[in-house]
């Protein structure tokens, strides 16, 4: 039994008995000498990679992406015998990570501080003695209402690191209840909670139900004081609604790893909205537990337990 | 019995039975009316205004600080029979999170995505695909060692913040063992294991001991890739030879909340030291718990329990 695992990323699994791996260029057709494999590893790989997956693997039975999104790989057409699994949870840590990173600079204001450190200017606003909570501003996470917008496996993994530093954490998610230990709101309640909301962290996955629903609305129902992180889909947020509530001050900055397109073009008036601090897509990019996961699922293939994320 | 409130903070805290308060100006000589006060909390006061309290009010028993350091207090001259107390503990949390901020700040390259923000550059050396730990730099948490020096109640507040995250912490302190579930090194052996540190950490309170305690001979131990914060006190770090080795390369960068002296002046070189972050000593600067501490203080100055955090 052979993987292929891409040329992309350095992986070194334990594999089962019985198995061999080979690497592939990620970005190419797959070579007629691995037209034996009977799984494949997915990451950064090309569509030209996945439609010659697709055609050329008569014996394959599983394809295991390392991305938490699978529409490259459902597109290009697999048959019905080819178990694919996602990557989901494997960027729970780093993206959780690059979350509290955004939220923490525009919580201690530091775009503010490098602006005052260009000019040599020792900002007695931003320093000194200070009241905890001033009025009309988030200087810190404690008794900070925070809502992340998106409670999977990475809003779960963001919320007790929150928790930890004293914020208040709700999530909203399809269905209410709990969830981890944090209370969850439905979709179509979320709406009456916004005005009390410090801190909105959107970890929405792109999909037509979620296209655009960090909207005017939703931005115009937030506190002046509020705070807009995206560390999901670029797709998920009204982007001209998003600069014109930074730029009227409706809210007070924004944190975004994501945008729609990317990479965003020079000329995209986003780049300049006041208070926002941008970062180009780094949040995962680089799975944590690849490894494991890709021997969990050649053990399931074998009938050695369950497919974890299979889609 | 009266106890004195600096007019620097808001306070509310529930008195004690027999108790009553009185906000006084922090700036000014104590007035003639508040001269048979017993105790004192002091926040931002000034020089005058402790000279005023240790001359003038002869009941006084207790002096409440709400800072950490109280060096002005003890050279103001209060008499054996005054008790001082420090505020030590209230900023752990705010401390804790600026500093996890300006660690997350250069772990996650926000200085350099700002600076690629104004270009309108989507940078793909900070997004996309990348290695989890690329060849010398960090930029995750997780698995980078992490030494905090200084391991008092701020440190031991951001040491299970930084490891909920996956970094290995160890603290550095005057007698090797565990604190709070940490291990901590004696600082005469801390320089054996700077060589393998990713992340130092500095919380060292201003003393004697420990000026310029981080000097050129530990930069130079530390892995080029390594990163620097401070937000203990300025006078502990070596800061020209701080800018040299941001200057050679021999740190990765630095994130410093307090410099010496402070406000750093305009013309300091330190200002355009490559990869420093810096705020204006704006970590802590807002006690959280102040009016529980005064209480606990007036009760045991009442016989009532034991005194917190005497000096």
């Amino acid at each position: 039994m052979k993987v292929l695992l891409p040329d992309t990323i350095e992986l070194s699994p334990v594999l089962p008995a019985g198995w061999e791996s080979a690497v592939v260029d990620a970005r190419a057709e797959i070579p007629a000498e691995h037209h034996d494999a009977d799984a494949l590893v997915v990451w950064g790989s090309s569509r030209r990679h996945l439609a010659s997956a697709a055609r050329d693997l008569p014996r394959l039975r599983l394809v295991q992406s390392l991305a938490a999104g699978v529409e490259g790989i459902l597109a290009a057409g697999f048959g019905d015998e080819v178990v694919i699994a996602s990557g989901t949870g494997l960027h729970s840590r780093t993206v959780s990570e690059h979350a509290l990173a955004l939220i923490l600079a525009l919580v201690r204001r530091l775009p503010e501080a490098l602006a005052a450190q260009d000019d040599h200017e020792w900002s007695s606003e931003i320093g000194g003695i200070q009241p905890l909570h001033p009025a009309g501003r988030i200087t810190t996470l404690l008794d900070a209402n925070v809502l992340i917008w998106g409670f999977g496996d990475i809003g779960q993994t963001l919320a007790p690191l929150l928790a930890s530093m004293g914020a208040h954490v709700r999530g909203v998610a399809r269905s209410a209840g709990r969830r981890a230990g944090f209370e969850v709101v439905e979709e179509d309640s979320v709406r009456d909670l916004l005005g009390e909301i410090d801190i909105l962290v959107d970890i929405l996955p792109a999909s037509e139900a979620t296209a655009g629903v960090i909207d005017a609305d939703v931005l115009a129902a937030l506190p002046d004081h509020a705070l807009v992180v995206n560390v999901g889909r670029g797709t998920t947020v009204d982007q001209a609604a998003l600069r014109a509530a930074l730029a009227d001050g409706t809210i007070a900055g924004a944190g975004l790893d994501v945008t729609d397109p990317e990479p965003l073009p020079a000329d995209d008036p986003l780049w300049d909205a006041p208070h926002l601090l941008l970062t180009p897509h780094g949040a995962g990019g680089r799975p944590v537990g690849a490894d494991e996961r890709i021997v969990h699922n050649l053990r399931a293939l074998g009938g050695d337990g369950e497919f974890d994320h299979r889609v």
